[in-house]
């Protein structure tokens, strides 16, 4: 099955035409609380597991589209003209080929996006979700936001949890084609709750995790237990989110980052996205911790960390990281799932 | 099965006095290439899977034991009494009681060491595999060296690799009583193989390797693989040394070692030995190598890093590493298995 398929399969019922002159929609980024590590479909982005986020309230990306008369698409993000040859367009003019009227209609996609780009904070997710919110807007379908997050996978796996505020589970689905391999979100709130982005080190990876996933999956002799471990994981982080047990989110969520940094050092070539000042700021985090203060991680394929912690320790962990970006990801307006 | 039960079942035949005024043996510290990682049985140290090392050649312990006329035993270190209220002191007192002629005689024990204690080089295997070597002296019970790897075993389980040169092979065994848990030397000599060991932080570690890989046993769930690595790795080591094929002996000692920490990883709560330090010698053997330099480490429980390199090479990764110590395990004079 390749994601043409999946998108005519899709929209078959739906206009082909665009039904305003442009749509506009902003997506959450979000940070995996337990991970997406490893496809069994590397064409639609199908994952061997189920994963679940947090997204980070009004930090993402807020993209709009409309037709555009010219030979090629013309993408913008915050204002600057993207150029055309780079690979960030590059895969998505490929993305939008999936979605034009014709072949010769291009687009013109301008995003703004609040949250720093190729930092580890899910940048391509909240952009490729915002991308086809966008479209779903320029040509009236209305498509449930199940359908929305099916069609954002085919852009980045990721994008499938951008589609909510809270907590959103990515089901892992069984079928061929991934139409049961879509987020959804989880009814609880937890106001309290605080995410904390620690940049040790703003460069570009060195590795994408589309292809250190993809060498895992291939060579770790761990990953055949990673599913049982995710099952796990995903049962209790559920656990913790229906008590509003902070310390099992904690230790869970923490757990399953280590985990998954555990199967890349055990891959061939092994891959290590820590670097020395990753290293000094768990030691940092764990120092407090067993000092009493409820201070949790997680961290995705890069150096930088993402902290966990209540609002009532925001002070005390900004004294210890003062250059910490704090979210407050139910901290949206109205909440509904 | 206890380990007294087992010294008599050694020793049933043997002289239970002195034969000597004193006995001297010098035993070689050795570095895991296939670590030891986990015990069937904490009482033997009997490991769940075989394990390789290399053994360090002049850098080791030598022992001199005797009876003393006291109340208690009379330990040193480089010529200085060590407190007998230390954990060494008590440790090697209480190993000691399996070998007394009778509870109320003691012994002077005498130890010259040539490398730094308690900085990754297994200086506890050399140490109590010389202890075992100079009792099997004093007391005249010329027993093999496969018998007297046993008794040191029972001391420190890497111990069991120390009473060789070269390449030390210690077989798991099956047995409950551990008798066929043994080391037993490669024939193969490798003059032109090199061990640098890069001391990053010479503090003492913080979690003994003891309490650490029963924790990884008890909690990790990866530890279920580890078998399988193990055999697959200890054979393509084999392979590697019997070829001498550098590259594959590197490569298979680094994935081990990678994979040892990375079942401390995902241990509940984790384990990290690595410090920022580690990481930094990690990425300059990495970036060195990338740029066709062949060098390999590995790494125990601690933050140092062991090299692996050969002769032609030396030079060059002094440059890199000026503070390096080089060992050539095979300047040993004769050799033989």
């Amino acid at each position: 099955v390749n994601k043409c398929a999946v998108v005519q399969h899709i929209l078959k019922a739906y206009s082909k035409e665009p039904k305003r002159e442009q749509g506009t929609f902003f997506a959450p980024s979000n940070i995996a609380l337990c991970k997406y590590w490893g496809k069994r479909d590397t064409e639609l982005n199908l994952p061997h597991t189920s994963s679940l986020s947090i997204s980070l309230g009004n930090l993402g990306a807020k993209t709009t589209i409309a037709l555009e008369q010219a030979l090629k698409d013309r993408i913008s993000i915050n204002g600057k003209e993207v150029d055309e040859d780079s690979i960030f367009s590059k895969n998505l003019s490929h993305f939008l080929d999936l979605f034009r009227p014709l072949n010769s209609v291009f687009f013109r996609v301008a995003t703004e996006v609040n949250i720093p780009i190729g930092a580890g904070l899910a940048s391509s997710a909240c952009g490729f979700a915002a991308v086809v919110g966008a479209l779903d807007q320029l040509y009236g379908w209305e498509l449930p936001l199940s359908l929305l997050s099916i069609l954002g996978r085919l852009g980045s796996g990721s994008a499938s949890r951008s589609f909510w505020h809270g907590f959103v589970e990515w089901q892992a689905g069984h079928d061929a084609d991934g139409m049961d391999s879509a987020g959804a979100c989880l009814e609880s709130v937890w106001p309290a709750l605080r995410i904390g982005v620690l940049i040790v080190d703003s460069e570009q990876k060195k590795l994408s995790s589309r292809i250190a996933m993809q060498n895992t999956v291939l060579t770790s002799p761990f990953y055949k237990i990673w599913p049982e471990k995710q099952a796990r994981d995903l049962k209790d982080l559920k656990k913790a989110i229906e008590k509003q047990d902070f310390m099992a989110l904690g230790e869970t969520t923490e757990s399953n980052a280590l985990a998954m940094h555990a199967l890349m050092l055990t891959t061939s070539p092994p891959i290590l996205y820590s670097q020395a000042s990753t290293l000094e700021a768990i030691d940092k985090i764990w120092h407090y911790r067993q000092l009493g203060l409820p201070l949790y991680f997680t961290q995705d394929a890069g150096p930088n960390l993402k902290l966990l912690f209540l609002e009532k320790d925001e002070e005390a962990i900004i004294k210890i990281f003062p250059k910490l970006i704090v979210v407050s990801p139910f901290n949206i307006g109205a909440f509904q799932c």
